[in-house]
Order: structure tokens, then sequence, then C-alpha cells
């Protein structure tokens, strides 16, 4: 995706839809749409959003080729007053979005776009993909960080992941999300995040024997040396072998920063408790025990609960797919539109299903830490021209439930506005950190978040709410909508 | 990926294993992997092949930059005369693969190998990531086309797809499953496969009512007219709507070739029955009900159960990340090794998983189609220099239920050797057909399986039996590996 114009890849729809806001001469009415999901993944009670810095790149590449131009032609659907404009066509519009790492909810606007109809509508598709994507595997990679306990959590999904893309992409996510380095050596390179990796079976199986795998793996690489001791017999053959390779670089005096063995297969509680007491008896305490086998955060969750003694997991399928919710609902809807005079009148799409009635207007996202435990308090979707005053007491309240107050009392709290300006006319106007640097952000923002809301099974609802203002629109607005 | 030299794309342990081979003077030992998976997606009967063009589009490209190269340099963990071996090493083996839009079954090789141990090392990553993401979805697509019962199938899930590859080979994929068309641009263009869309719910609420809106999408696009008509109440005033639009553009004596409503929330059952009956009232018999909705193969077939009379399904995120299944796990064993004398042993790996002990040798698979029904009888998978005497009677038998036989009469049957040529000393000898021609090959394919195969729940389990001496040979080298 990086050397790729990824302009054409849109839905035929927008196109066709494009074509018919150029006819009736609508076109460049502009037009805000929020991109925003409904609900966290893995039942989660958050989700960390990802992508943005493809997204920008995206923008950035809007253009048709000619070939695009010929292509679009040979539908024999459009005109060529439409196609001459289609060649010309740049993004002009302003996006507002949140930071990568950052955590998010549901119903918060991660981007926010306020562009002509006609462009507005042509990047749907892409952004929706980008950032569905990332944001479903930064957010499934936080719960395997978070089941870890502080452990390291490697990624090594990209040989299952859904095509190339998504194991780069993946990995980029996963390394937002918390893991600490991932086995996709482009990824490494593209994004500059560490890479690690030791051998597979077939390189014990083209040796002779384990031991002598084991040596020559020990001779080239001994300051990264964990070793495989599943091919053969785990405990009968593997670690003693391994422990044996250990005992001869001990020997020789050879340094050893990082070594141990990895476990692949079996029980993985009851080899890592019998592995380390072998590995101890040895003296070789510190020698790491690493694990992979079609983990995931509830499977690690149960190994540490029974005792396992690893402390180094990696995870692929399970977090590359995000296996048990491989996608994220992302939507994009339309929330204002310019009328005649200029101005930006909210709009709201209604539904039988009250979960799919949308927040009508120009929106921010304001997050509140409380100052004395630096938790997030709550978060509160508000007006863009609300002004909401920081020092008073403020009450917010559920926006179904609303029963449910909150008080926050002046003083106590600090407030950030979660949405940043990405594009202004057309240019883009924000720098993205690096991928590390969004790595500890979202540690950070983590570290923040109160752990009944971290909790993998049957978290605490965050509470999102809506200001005073955006709630009386929103009511207002449905009763209308209603009387016809 | 059309454009992106993917030789980076690999497990970082692949670059560290090819350096020991490298160091150890083994690394132009031939081996030969075979690329299989043990399980059918979905518990599904059967899978299609799907992948091979892109594999050897990255076979073709594989080589590494002097950007490559620094980059591995920078982890300071490989010598130089490795890394100046890797400049210039490009793939030198034969690869022989099961054709795109194949029904294949587990075990099976789908590619087997030849090459020199670092060059087969490097290629197992991205020929898994490429195989293993679009087979999976070439069969999630044939079992949503299985279940519409000869309606017409869209794929639509861009927008859900796990990152642009996703989405872009995800479409193609499920073209060759059986598709009619994808929504995706790119994936049109790029596999010159057709494409649709119509309208979203912004379209219509950008207008001052319904009306308008179909009408003015009615004037632009008559002859690919299918109106959506949710976005206030499907048969208050959507399906009226359509209708009044319809008749103008019968009064109008405008040709209506293709035209119709798209139902995307609400009961598709009984909203489609309604809508048929009004529409039908009103004259207009040939009007299309098309549907979208969270669909997958088993709502479909429910829907059918029930009366539906949607006749063309758009299907989205079930399809396009194949929800319920979203990883297909594809391995790459070795299984056969070069011995000094230039002769190929035969390799077997152990586990106590019997089900995950391989089959050793060079392999080929043979398919027994019978001459009466044109069904696919069995498979049979033997050695590759094995004789199978086609014009007698031959009996096959499970490979763990040996119990279970089967004799094909001389004469009933015709053989088909599934395995064939793709590259040839790092030469590409294939040339791939187009997608459109593997979509009618697979659609062949499944005409040619039994009915209790392809069934979506608890589908009879296909007979895939190895030859007697294949049989023989790994019976004899389990006994042998169980000795020591």
């Amino acid at each position: 995706m990086q050397h790729t114009n990824l302009t054409l890849m849109t839905d035929f729809y927008q196109l066709m839809m494009m074509q018919g806001y150029y006819e009736t001469k609508t076109y460049k009415k502009k037009v805000v749409f929020d991109l925003y999901f409904r609900d966290n993944p893995n039942k989660g009670g958050y989700s960390i959003a990802a992508g943005l810095e493809q997204a920008i790149h995206y923008i950035n590449e809007l253009s048709f080729s000619d070939e695009d131009i010929d292509y679009i032609r040979s539908s024999g659907l459009f005109k060529e007053d439409f196609l001459a404009y289609l060649k010309e066509m740049r993004f002009t519009g302003d996006i507002y979005a949140i930071p990568e790492g950052t955590v998010v909810f549901p119903k918060e606007p991660l981007l926010r776009v306020k562009a002509p109809i006609i462009e507005a509508q042509l990047i749907e598709t892409a952004l929706l993909n980008i950032i569905n994507h990332q944001t479903l595997i930064a957010t499934k990679a936080s719960r395997v960080v978070f089941a870890a306990q502080g452990d390291s959590v490697l990624e090594f999904g990209l040989r299952r992941a859904q095509g190339p893309d998504a194991g780069i992409y993946g990995a980029r996510a996963a390394m937002i999300g918390g893991c600490i380095s991932t086995s996709n050596v482009m990824a490494g390179k593209l994004f500059n995040v560490p890479i690690s990796g030791t051998q597979a079976h077939s390189w014990i199986m083209s040796f002779e024997d384990e031991l002598t795998a084991f040596r020559e793996y020990a001779k080239i690489f001994p300051t990264k040396c964990i070793l495989l001791v599943d091919t053969y017999n785990t405990l009968k053959s593997g670690v003693p072998s391994a422990v044996q390779v250990f005992r001869e670089m001990r020997e020789n005096n050879i340094p050893m920063p990082f070594y141990g063995i990895r476990l692949d297969s079996g029980d993985l509680a009851y080899l890592s408790q019998k592995a380390r007491e072998m590995l101890d008896e040895a003296g070789f305490e510190d020698a790491i025990i690493s694990a992979s086998c079609d983990l995931d955060e509830n499977l690690i969750a149960w190994l540490k609960f029974q005792g396992s003694k690893v402390t180094l997991w990696g995870v692929g399928t399970n977090l590359i797919t995000s296996k048990d919710c491989p996608a994220l609902g992302g939507v994009y809807k339309l929330a204002a539109e310019e009328e005649e005079d200029g101005a930006l009148v909210p709009k709201i799409k209604l539904s039988d299903n009250t979960d799919k009635i949308t927040n009508p207007g120009v929106k921010k996202v304001l997050r509140f830490i409380d100052k004395t435990h630096h938790k997030i308090k709550a978060d509160l979707i508000a007006l863009e021209d609300e002004c909401i005053a920081y020092d008073q007491d403020l009450t917010i309240f559920h926006p179904t439930a609303t029963w449910k107050k909150t008080t926050l009392k002046a003083g106590t709290y600090t407030v950030r506005e979660l949405l940043v300006p990405i594009f202004l006319d057309g240019v883009c106007v924000y720098q993205s950190p690096s991928v590390m640097e969004m790595r500890a952000h979202c540690m950070g923002e983590l570290e923040a978040l109160w752990p009944e809301y971290k909790r993998l099974v049957n978290p605490h609802p965050f509470p999102v709410d809506l200001s005073d203002k955006l709630y009386e629109l929103r009511r207002q607005m449905i009763e209308e909508a209603r009387m016809f």
C-alpha cells in the first residue's frame, strides 16, 4: 500500500452517486461526515484508534490517473464532463481526527470530514477500510498485552493474515496496541519497530539431531539464543539439549544477554513449570521461557492463572485476524450539510434500532481527566461551537439512561479535546508521530483507564455522554422527524 | 501489492535460519516443502484453491534491494558474506501447484516447492500469507453462492476488509468462488471482473425527499436502476416511491433492462414478500429485489427457506473476512531432502497429535472422475514416481480408517493430475487464466462434486486416500522414528 495510489479503491456506488451529485449540480455542497463505530470489538470496554497515518497517505495521494479514468469510462455509465471533473479532482476539505494510540469509545467520531459532498462520498470506503482494520487489530493487541500482565507480547501472525497488507499494517497496529516486536521484517523496515524471531522445526529437522541443531544455532546467534524445544520431546530431549548447549556456552565464557527456550505445543502451563525447574537447577535462572501455539488473551490469562512460567508470548493467527471478532463495524454517517446561505445545518439518520440513530451536527469530543488519580473520568460529545465552562461544576449524564449522572467538581479535572486538525482546505497540517511514539501514547492512555473498563470479560461501560445542547438538538430532531 | 516487491515480507526467523544454513554450508541442499491445510474452513466439506497468480508474481519479483540489505544489516546479526549472497539471490527452484478455482481437500499439497533450502525457507511466509487468505475467501464465497441456490451474489465487503489488500484480493477470491460482481472498483480494474453498485442512504438523505432522490437517480442511471428503499419506511414510503418512479419511466417509454429495489434493513423475508406483491400488482414483475444487511450463507439459506423473494444478494463483512473462520491454517512442511549423492530422501514430521503427522516424500495428487455421472469419485495422494495402473480396477482406502475401501472399476473413471508445473529451475512456465476463467473452472469443479460434500452443515467427508506405496512409506517411517 505504501507504493500504491488507492484512489480507485472505493465502492462503485460512490462513483455513481458522485456522477449523480455532479449532474444535479449539488456536488459542491459542503457536508460533514463522522466516522465512528457502535460497539467495541470482542465485547471489550474500549478500543484503540489506529490507521490515521495510512488514511493521511491515501488522501494525499488522491487523484485519478488517465488509466483510472479510462477504466471508469469503459463501464459506459459516466459522462465526459464528469470524467473530466474526476481527472482534476483532489481533496479540498478539512479532516479532524483522534490521534493513533488513543483510547476511544463507541459513538465518538474518530474522524470528522468536512468537504464538498462529491469528495466526502468518494473517500468513505477507503477511510473505513483503513481505520476499521487497524483500530480492530490495535484493540485486539492491547487486550492480549493486558492479559500478559507485564510480560512481553510478540506479533507472529504474518502467515495467517488476510493478505499482505493485513500482515504489514496489522503488525503496525499490533505495535501501537502494545506488542514489543513483530516477526514481520517488512513491517520492521517500514515502521521502524523492533523485529524478532528464532528458528522453526524445519531448522531442527535439517540436522542429524536436536543437539547439533541447537549447537549450530547458538554458534551463529549467541546473543539472541532462543531454542525451540518441542520438535521431538520437550522434556526428554528439547530442554535437556538446550541446557547442554547453554552449559557449553557458559563454559566457553560466551556472553548470553538474551537466551532461553520456546515452547510451541503441548500443555504450556505444565511444560513451562517443568522447564523452569530444569533450567533453574542447571543454574540458568535468567533463561527466558517463551511460548507460541494458538494463543490469545483468554488462553494467556488462563495459563498465567494456572502458574505458567512463560514470560514471553508469541501471538499469531488470533491476534492478526482478531479471530473472535474479525471486523470492526465502523460507519461513516452524514452529520451536517451546508444550506444555500452557507450555514451548516445538522442532519440526523433515524432508525427503528435506536442504537443506530446518529448524533447530529458538527461535534467535538472532550476527555475529562481526574487531577487526583490522573485517570480518565468520562468523555463528552459536544457541539463544536459549544463552550463548556471548565471552571464550574459539570454534570454529565448518560445519553439514553439519563438518570445516570456524574458531577465533576470544578478544579478536580482537566479537559482534553480529542479531535485534532489533520487536513485544512485539503492541506495536511499534521505530522504523524513514529509508531513507537504512538505505542507510548497508547500505554499512557491505558494507564489512565480504570481497571474496570479494561477487564476482558464483562467490563464496566465507560461513560461517553452528550452535552446538554447536543442532547437537546438530537431530541428535537428525532421528534420533528417523527411528526411526519 | 501489484506494485510492491514483497521480498522483505517474511518472518525474521527465516532470515536467521537462512544465515544459519549459509554458515553451516548446507544452504544449497535441495529440499521439498508441501503447502497444505489440515481442515476445511467453516467445518465445510471442501475448499477452493486461490491466490496462485499473486504467489507467482511474488516469486517473479523476489530480490532484495540495497535498501532491504541495509535494513537487514542494521540488526547487527548478519555477516557480510551472507548479505552479499542475499543481494544476488533469486528463486531457482521448481514449484508445482493446483490451479486456482480447483476444489481441494485437507492434506493435499496446494503447492509443492523444490529448491535449495535457503530459498525454500525464505518464501514460506509470503506463500502461506497469500494462499491462506485467498483460499479462505474463495471457499467462503462458494459457500454463500451455494446457499443462494442460483441467485446472484455480489461482493460488497471492502469497507470492512482487513486492510486494502484484503479488500482487493478478497474481492478477487470471492469472484473465483462464484460471486458475479464486486463493489470494489480497483478489483474490477485489476482483475477485469464486473463491478456493481447503486446508491447509499446518504444519497437519499441529500434530497428533500425520497421520491426526488429516486427520480434523480433514475434520470441519471435508467439502465441500472436499483433503488434503496429503507431510508425512511420500506413499505410505506420506499417501495411506493420506487413504484412511482418505475411508472414514470414506463410512461415515458424509457427502457428498463435492469431495475428494482434494494432492502438493507428489517426482516428481509417479510419485506421482500410484501415488496414483491406491491411490485407485481403495479405490473413490475421483472423488477429485481436485492438485499444486503449482515448476510452470510446461513442467513441466506434461512431466508430462502422462509420464502424470501430476494434474488440478488449483496454480501459484505461476513464474506470478506470469512467472519466465522477468519484464518485458513495452511502450513508448509518439509517432505523430502537431498542426500549427498543427490537422491531425494523422504522426511516426516511426527507429532503426538496424529492429525499433524505429515505425508513424507515427493507427492502428486490424482483426481478420479466417474465417467457416468462426471462427478469426482475420490482423490489419491501418491508418490510422484508412482505409476498408478489406470486400466485396472483400483482399490483406494482411507488413510487412517483403512477398513473404508472403494474399488474403482477399470474403464469407469478418468484421472487428472492436480499439481501442474508453475516454476521450473526458477523460470515461470505457467500462464494464469483470467479470473473469470478461474471462476468458470470453479463452477465446473463444484458441479462435479456430489451434493453431500457441499452441504453447509455436517457435510460427508470426501475421500482423499493415500496410495499403497505412500501409505507403506509413511507407516515405516513412523515405526522407525518410534524405535528411538
